[in-house]
């Protein structure tokens, strides 16, 4: 058999994230609570987000920006410079958070890195991926970081060419079925789903029936050694 | 002679875009020439942006995150919401303003890539760095893009790496002494220097005086072929 790759998606699958900025736009919420009922807010919120990501790309500095500009849009003018500043104080304390490891990541990703060769594919604002994987300390343990504006099969497409890879020795290990697995199975790789706790509303996607020979559920990132064995066993 | 590699910067060097950062500041300035006098406005404003680059990075986005903050602290809280919100579409403006090419540079790249190997380096934002290339019609010219969080020594090392080039076969094209050139030749690469017409002022440094077979300073890209082939014939 040839040598394995397996690649990992960063948020939500090494490491906390989704809960932090959950944390944040209830904090947000609160602040603008005057201004407008809760239910109504959270869906301004999103819809904002939705609207600038073409525009601002994914990361903290465009969620911090749409939620300037919707802070602004719900109080019809009335939020006060304070109340802005608050928001951006709460951005920069997402950006600067300390990294906080998913359970077993570093201890799986060691016994892995001795058989596999392990790639780390995320998508996000560049320098703020790259300042948490620093701070991470799981850098040594990949040959390589792809981050990339977005994650579809294009994406993995050019990732299997760059690094010379087959996708059949290929494996994508992500919580975010949208990012993490349907375009790699669509290339024909494999992928492992590790539902994280919460998923963002904007990545939401349906996993359908995939073909358990290419795509499995795992409830851990400890179980990815056992799956692994078990997907080349099959082939 | 091996087959040489020419890497271009963009903002700046390919098409213009520390103009429209300059235009953008002096609006934001106007609207805020109430709550300070120009001078000492201009300062601040450079300040908060100097703090926030660890945090923030480089790119549009920051840069309109740091700009609601000076304006914040400038006011003393006293700016209106109304007034960030201007702030807020200046950054966007600025996010999805076409691209400009520079003088010459669609048909110097063209005349290039009949002779040698482009590659884009550029530094900023993964996702706004992306659009750009492709508003600007000029992708298909290189035959690899790298848009990284800062160019030092060690950033070039790495490229140099992951595309297996020779330093001596590598020449940096750059408006930036302090990313284009004075790294380039740390790691006895060679380097061609372009002013632009302005410089941010956080990336200002001194050229020194370097040797000319390895540094060479151009009035534009359209001189950059006859600048080559000098420095190939001097070795």
């Amino acid at each position: 058999m040839s040598i394995l790759t397996l690649a990992f998606d960063a948020d939500d699958t090494l490491w906390h994230n989704e809960t932090l900025f959950a944390v944040t736009s209830e904090q947000i919420g609160a602040l603008l609570a005057p201004y407008a009922d809760s239910d109504n807010l959270h869906r301004r919120l999103v819809e904002t987000e939705r609207r600038n990501l073409r525009l601002f790309g994914y990361g903290v500095k465009g969620f911090t920006l749409s939620m300037i500009e919707s802070a602004i849009e719900v109080s019809e003018g009335r939020v006060s410079a304070r109340e802005i500043q608050a928001i951006l104080e709460a951005g920069k304390k997402l950006l600067a958070h300390p990294i906080e490891l998913l359970p077993q990541v570093r201890e799986s990703l060691e016994g892995l890195a001795k058989k596999h060769n392990l790639m780390m594919i995320t998508k996000g604002d560049l320098f703020h991926q790259e300042s948490r994987l620093a701070m991470s300390g799981l850098g040594d343990l990949f040959s390589a970081v792809e981050i990339v504006s977005e994650k579809n099969a294009e994406t993995y497409r050019k990732i299997l060419r760059r690094y010379h890879l087959d996708a059949e020795d290929f494996v994508m290990v992500g919580n975010s079925v949208k990012s993490d697995i349907l375009p790699v199975l669509e290339v024909g790789a494999r992928a492992i789903y590790i539902p994280y706790e919460i998923t963002w509303e904007l990545e939401v996607a349906e996993l359908g029936n995939p073909d358990p020979s290419r795509c499995r559920r795992c409830q851990s990132i400890a179980e990815v050694a056992g799956t692994v064995a078990e997907f080349f066993q099959t082939v």
